[in-house]
């Protein structure tokens, strides 16, 4: 039983309340608690040592992938951050200065993105560090984005580039917070979801959310330089569109708008976000599954995101 | 560096925002998101394996025990919980089985006090099982009750019986939430805690927050029938007095009001509560430390809670 069978067994029946606007199955949780104009958003997400970090990774660079990791699911709502949790686990005899380091790392991003660190705790851990972070933040009324709403006919769109992120943006990623505030203001965004477990792995959660199939254009998707140069330099890695496609950790927004409103989304971002990319990569289609298409043909991506158990 | 030093380091200089009404230091963290008569409580609590719970644990007990250490924090901020989200450790093979069974606990419990489950994630952690809830709550805007309004004259009181709860309290005490906010509606609570590291490494907590000492009558601490039959049955046991003093997993209320309340408060409880004890087991005095008085006298209380890095 892999990661997604055991989350589909425990989540068959879950306790629920009025409060549930969304429960589980989407970037974060939706709560209404009755604010006028906003709902909350919840959402906690684990960073684990020899899953999401190496013990050679830098503390600082841990703790802030920690945050981003859960700063991005706040973004794939299209919601702000408030305040976090920490909860760390160490070895039994660690280094104070090491733990004050990841703290660091997460401290300063915390503060770019004014996210309280409200408490947590620390606790034993002998096999490795992990640290979970536990995200509350808030979304305007009616604004937050799901995965259930991509319609046919829908343009698909991914901000940056895909692919090799291991090579180290995963350390360094910019939670795309700013942008899908913006996205969600201007535009009525019918989907998003942020790419964890790259664009073949997390384009399906949309679709089954939303029911739909998707039609890809092979040449559209964009291939980051991390990826192409590792295609480039080493025989037995992925070539560079199958990086893009399957890799995961990119961490960029995947999201879909009425086909009609692509153009006029196109021109307004780059006005907005000049220097970061976003591409059009196809359409949302009757029916189910991904095509890819290019010059030889369409066929079907089978290639999934790799289905991990963390 | 023990957990204290440690999170004493850590916690001198965290982020902050304008939503955060109470920070690192006390049951929760209380914020205020604009809410008109409510405020958020906001809570992270780790089980582990070999700390909170054994091997030999039934699964359902573990996943009641790791949602029900929680919302005995929020009980101590006199709120009502909302929403969890449950973060899952476990071993790379795992039995699904088992996993299920713990959630079975944990949904019981939840279904109990009206939490909705609403997602969560599972990690490998070779080392042991771990679940980490992150809660959210609310409380009655005004009626949260924190560790840091004692004053010298009031009357401390605990519910239940203390000590021995290794024996199999800690797998199944109930969290105090109606009882704490039918306090805060009918009484001017100054100050509460719930008792995770026994009444003599808790007392000091709220003591700490809220400046001055306390005069505990030895005769007055509740000792449990448990903390009792087990110092009668070994003679290397703990006197039954030492364990309701400083045994941990407690998880009653600790809690001060002014001195003239006292009287009225027990009367008012008898009838709301006839089946769970309250007693009242000394004062707040000016000055620091803890003094425990018998007929012999008074000497100080030096005997923590132990202190444990968990």
């Amino acid at each position: 039983m892999n990661e997604l069978e055991l989350i589909a067994k425990l989540t068959k029946s879950l306790p629920a309340n009025p409060n549930v606007m969304t429960g589980v199955g989407d970037d974060c949780a939706v709560l209404d608690l009755g604010l006028p104009e906003k709902l909350i958003l919840f959402k906690t997400d684990a960073a684990v040592e020899d899953i999401h970090f190496t013990p050679e990774t830098p503390p600082e660079k841990i703790g802030r992938k920690a945050l981003a990791r859960c700063l991005s699911d706040i973004a794939a709502m299209a919601g702000t951050p408030v305040a976090a949790l920490v909860t760390l686990g160490l070895p039994e005899k660690f280094d104070p200065e090491f733990v004050g380091k990841i703290y660091d790392g997460l401290n300063v991003l915390a503060e770019k993105f004014g996210v309280a660190i409200v408490g947590g705790e620390t606790t034993t851990n002998p096999g490795r560090i992990f640290i979970s972070i536990a995200l509350l933040g808030t979304v305007a009324r009616g604004k937050q984005v799901l995965r259930s709403g991509a319609k046919a006919g829908d343009a698909i769109f991914v901000t940056g580039e895909l692919g090799g992120s291991l090579a180290g943006k995963h350390l360094e990623f910019e939670p795309r917070l700013e942008e899908a505030r913006w996205l969600a203001d201007h535009f009525s965004i019918h989907a998003m979801i942020d790419l964890s477990d790259g664009l073949a792995g997390d384009l399906p959660h949309i679709l089954k959310a939303s029911g739909g199939g998707a039609e890809l254009l092979k040449s559209a998707v964009p291939i980051s330089r991390a990826a192409k140069l590792r295609a480039r330099k080493s025989p037995t890695a992925k070539p560079a569109i199958a990086a893009a496609l399957t890799d995961g950790e990119d961490f960029e927004l995947l999201f879909t708008v009425a086909g009609a409103d692509a153009v006029k989304l196109l021109d307004a971002w780059k006005k907005i976000f000049p220097k970061l990319k976003l591409s059009c990569i196809g359409k949302i289609v009757a029916g189910g599954g991904i095509l890819i298409c290019d010059k030889a043909g369409s066929h079907k991506l089978n290639a999934h995101g790799y289905i991990h158990f963390a």
